[in-house]
């Protein structure tokens, strides 16, 4: 069976080299920066892909059709609500929704062991979505996913279902959800040098 | 590290017993009922809690607090707009919610190699959210799980925030919904026979 990832030395200096690349771009949610390094300082660990958590306003064809999904607006902070009014204006066609997810990290492991200890940590700081997400000899991934979601219908073709006063009071929830799991990542990066041997 | 389960065999006749008694008072949501039967009669698994997926309307004082929220309507199908108002009549204070859940059954594998198969399994058929929930001495745990999800505010303390006419393209949604992750409970009652070893 899959208790260690091949490799694994290897594949940390490729991820490695990648996350550089996206750091240098920009492409990285800043507020997550010092979690990814904690982590990747770790002998057993790296990071694979990260995000900080945000709330945004999509515009998709149909629910979970991805691909063809536009982001009319996102953010990975507290919003106000006239930059979301902002964002729905831009609004043509397809069902509108606004969204929150909660942060996500996946870390690659050395070893099982080395997988359900982040794991358990993880849990054990308010990330109750955590689990193990793929286990083979090529991977061995930790998923870091908190409660925070909402998932909400707010027009189509380029028609609004909702009153402004209900997107001001949906944009209060969403505020105090987003600052419920930057609490939550706070955590983890004080907690997370726990891990070291 | 914890490539078996102890006691399996004690573990499975213990759940089983368990099962028995819930089915017997009625508290397995039904259409599931043959999937579960279909896990359990394989060797290397058994089913320790499930949910074939619902539409609710919810009041909690605060998002996230479980132990204080009531359901003011629970569905595991689809539902009419006159349910749905029926249960929103009934609101009186804190928050009232929309949710709709994906199905998801947890499942005790008896090696890391079991919960592997499975797993895979799952995500093949579209249960995409699937992943090893726990892993220790006690339980190797497989969580099966979907992306279908809503979670909408529809008002607070006795007070609607939406329309009548918002509510009913949400049930639409939310049926669309319950449409597609019954399809998917299907496709994995048919597959899961390829786990017999």
């Amino acid at each position: 069976m899959f208790l260690y990832t091949k490799n694994f030395n290897e594949q940390k200096a490729r991820a490695m080299e990648g996350l550089r690349q996206a750091l240098a771009e920009g492409k990285v949610d800043e507020d997550i920066i010092p979690l990814l390094e904690k982590i990747n300082s770790l002998d057993n660990y790296f990071t694979t892909s990260s995000c900080s958590g945000r709330i945004s306003v999509m515009e998709m064809p149909h629910f979970g059709d991805k691909v063809n999904s536009i982001w009319l607006g996102k953010w990975h902070r507290e919003v106000s609500l006239e930059e979301v009014l902002e964002a729905i204006r831009r609004h043509e066609k397809g069902q509108l929704w606004f969204l929150v997810r909660s942060p996500i990290l996946h870390v690659s492991a050395k070893a099982m062991d080395n997988a359900v200890r982040l794991l358990n940590l993880a849990i054990g700081l308010g990330f109750k979505y955590s689990n193990i997400k793929s286990v083979s000899h090529k991977k061995l991934l930790v998923e870091i996913r908190s409660t925070e979601r909402m998932d909400i219908p707010l027009g189509s073709d380029g028609k609004l279902w909702v009153s402004e006063e209900y997107i001001e009071r949906t944009v209060a929830i969403a505020n105090s959800q987003v600052r419920r799991f930057k609490g939550k990542l706070k955590r983890l990066e004080e907690e997370i040098e726990k891990l070291k041997d």
